[in-house]
């Protein structure tokens, strides 16, 4: 899939189409890797990706990303990278919405046995 | 390399360590790209690069993309993908920030004869 290359893609507009939490909404694609928007608000699962390292962008909010030996706090302009391999848990105190780029096949929930988990969409 | 991961990165903290335009400084890296920040302002030279695709998410200021057959013009909170093999020149007015993200091996100039050629730098 090609959608969204060579056009402008604007955020705000594009968190104007949906108000669903903790699903991240694919709105382009590059080296192998989609950049998705989420609006995230509470606790979400501790999970580990096994193959994939993760960047959350803030946008607005807070995020605060639970590792095994600390947390991290995330705020508007600032951003984490997750490497593969390591545990987090991410909670945010109000709805934060953030940009996340990873590879196409990241699972969400990645190895935790979830209900949360769902697959990618388009918008 | 792992400098920078599973920590915060606050980019304009990062964007107060440099003031050379047209050098993306390397912030972070995940799944074999770079996040990098870079100041631009006035014209780049025409390039293509085969085997990347890159993103420009524009910060502050504006960027105009000359693509083969139209330009697009990307403001703050918005970007552009530029798909590997598209011929680009990145064009801004005014200083102007940005975040590209583009796989490691990623040559500024493309497959441009050019002196502004610079290797990737972390700050």
């Amino acid at each position: 899939m090609s959608k969204g290359r060579l056009d402008k893609i604007d955020v705000a507009e594009k968190f104007g189409l949906f108000t669903q939490q903790w699903q991240g909404k694919v709105v382009a694609e590059m080296n192998g890797m989609y950049v998705k928007l989420a609006r995230l608000e509470g606790e979400f699962i501790p999970h580990t990706h096994e193959a994939e390292d993760e960047m959350f962008y803030v946008l607005d909010g807070e995020l605060t990303m639970r590792l095994p030996d600390r947390d991290v706090t995330v705020g508007p302009g600032q951003f984490i990278v997750v490497p593969r391999g390591v545990e987090h848990m991410p909670v945010c105190p109000r709805e934060t919405k953030i940009m996340l780029i990873e590879p196409k096949e990241t699972v969400n929930t990645g190895d935790a046995d979830s209900e949360r988990r769902v697959e990618p969409e388009w918008i």
